[in-house]
């Protein structure tokens, strides 16, 4: 099974490098046995940095299924997920992960991911982006709104 | 400027709760002093669990510039990023972020934004999700194709 499935995000990803979409990546995402979403990245044909190929698995996916959280849902990736793409798949619920190459595969090619990982868990000072706390009194209004509404959704 | 561009991002917020398409997060994103995109979480109204606050800003703003990387760009948010989104914000290359409330804020109201940050920095063992390494060596070619490919634009 890990075969047939990994086999489907590889061949995502070389559709998606030979149509000059995106990158070297390809993910698919499982539910009972069956294939529910395929996805390759996407981030040159749509000018969009988030559409990475588990990010965009995952959109297809819970539009297919209806709902924000895939609990029963297993995604393949051709390579390990970076740190947008594994907290993506925390958010949707997901609980299992098949990877192949790793993080050092894809910095090894040219790829981010690694620096970003590393930046993320405090590993290397080399932060490329700078966070500065503006405004918070103002903003805390936000929760006590959200506290207060009833009819209000977890996701 | 910074409480101006703040207050637009509550604005967001607030009119996503209000029309109960998410949580209590908005997201303004700045080039040369002008706002170019704003978006609200959208998580619930769309049934993607990626539709977070910064990553609707992003994709809107990405698509105006009719590029992928946005690096003469700042971004303002409600709430500290969470890993996808501030993993978003690396891809996008956005240089700076100005946030308000934190991730502890975020938790108190019941978001799992810094469960997730400390599962990825490994600052705890409650992680919900299992990574299993499949298939490097299928994999592996994807790179080799990609080293080759010579039209190959870098995101």
């Amino acid at each position: 099974m890990h075969h047939k499935f990994m086999a489907r995000a590889i061949k995502e990803a070389i559709n998606g490098m030979n149509k000059n979409e995106g990158g070297p990546f390809g993910a698919v995402i499982v539910r009972n046995g069956k294939m529910i979403a395929q996805a390759h990245n996407m981030v040159i044909k749509t000018n969009d940095p988030t559409a990475h190929a588990e990010i965009m698995a995952i959109r297809r996916a819970s539009k297919k299924l209806g709902h924000f959280h895939l609990p029963d849902c297993e995604i393949y990736t051709t390579c390990e997920p970076c740190p947008m793409c594994l907290a993506a798949i925390h958010w949707a619920r997901i609980p299992r992960i098949y990877y192949a190459c790793t993080r050092n595969d894809a910095e090894a090619a040219g790829f981010d991911d690694n620096l970003f990982h590393k930046t993320i868990t405090g590993e290397t000072s080399k932060n490329r982006v700078s966070l500065v706390q503006v405004e918070r009194t103002s903003c805390l209004k936000l929760f006590e709104i959200w506290e207060q509404k009833k009819d209000k959704i977890f996701y």
